[in-house]
């Protein structure tokens, strides 16, 4: 049995606002769940592998990347509470996933099984609306990064993802933030100054 | 009433495979929307506009692009027969589009609004079906085209773009699939040089 107080104040405010969970469904639904704690940089799911479950964050900050040839990481998502991390593709194929999910802190994720997140969905109207919710996000979110990935200079999208989602800023290293821009860290150094001198004489 | 003869073959391969429909069915189904023609350039859909119709492509080819502060413009995506467009998030919010989506060709789409294509989904189970199946793949395709946009170099994205879309340089103009993957049209021309001259050597 789940204690309420367990859960992360933004997913108990996601699921009363969104879909109307009243305490005791979300007690009922979430103790289907497994709580598992991951120590800064534990891998939620490494490049090679069949991904088996959905992840559901509770407290703490992950980074999905791939690795290219040369053994570089590029880093396309981070995800933070009241996000789904997990490779669905690899889950519905059972093919080995070409992604890499780590811990970026200390982190507690609740995490369900491919057949008992479907039972769930049948037995839940609004868990699956939930699911869909956060479905949907992700893909909008999805679309919004390649806006990041694809602006033109290191400038702009430096000034796209301090927009979208300056909450970033606070707790991910900044070697890790110029790798999802794309770009070396000193030149993100150099540029953060850069725009700090530019607001100071603005 | 729409003939099945002016469903595109791949469809209606679809439509058969991955949820079992009927001809009967498809005809039902697809007479529910409207066929629309487009001219090499119109537009699907301008920035700045409310998204008010979800695209099912039955012949043709569009890009999905955005436009930086300097007017630059970088594409996001190109979509060819039995893929949807659209701006869901647009249409969800009803808040204007951040994206273009134009027709690279003499095309033709099936054309739904959404309180049609919600109907829809209520009343045929294997429609909806399908719906959430082509939704999953545009995720997934989003996330690969991820890796393209954060490949290191322009011989790399080029080489990931090539094995996961060959179909794609039959039938796009260069200039275009130089945009998408964010380099210059001449450094693209230069690249193929560069890579035919290394397949003939070896």
């Amino acid at each position: 049995m789940i204690q309420l107080s367990r859960i992360h104040p933004r997913i108990i405010e996601t699921l009363r606002t969104s879909v109307e969970m009243t305490d005791a469904e979300v007690v009922q639904c979430w103790g289907r769940f497994e709580l598992i704690h991951f120590k800064k940089k534990d891998f939620f799911l490494k490049e090679g592998e069949i991904c088996r479950l959905r992840g559901y964050i509770n407290e703490g900050c992950f980074r999905r990347y791939t690795t290219n040839m040369h053994g570089k990481e590029n880093i396309l998502h981070f995800a933070i509470e009241d996000w789904w991390i997990g490779d669905l593709e690899s889950m519905g194929s059972c093919q080995p996933s070409v992604y890499n999910i780590q811990a970026l802190e200390e982190s507690e994720v609740f995490c369900i099984s491919q057949p008992e997140h479907l039972r769930l969905c049948n037995e839940m109207p609004k868990y699956f609306s939930l699911h869909e919710a956060k479905e949907k996000r992700f893909l909008y979110a999805s679309l919004k990064r390649l806006t990041i990935a694809q602006a033109g200079t290191p400038e702009e999208k430096y000034l796209l993802l301090a927009r979208q989602h300056p909450e970033l800023f606070q707790r991910i290293p900044m070697h890790y933030i110029a790798s999802y821009l794309g770009i070396q860290p000193e030149s993100l150094s150099r540029l953060r100054k850069r725009l700090v001198k530019k607001e100071k004489k603005s």
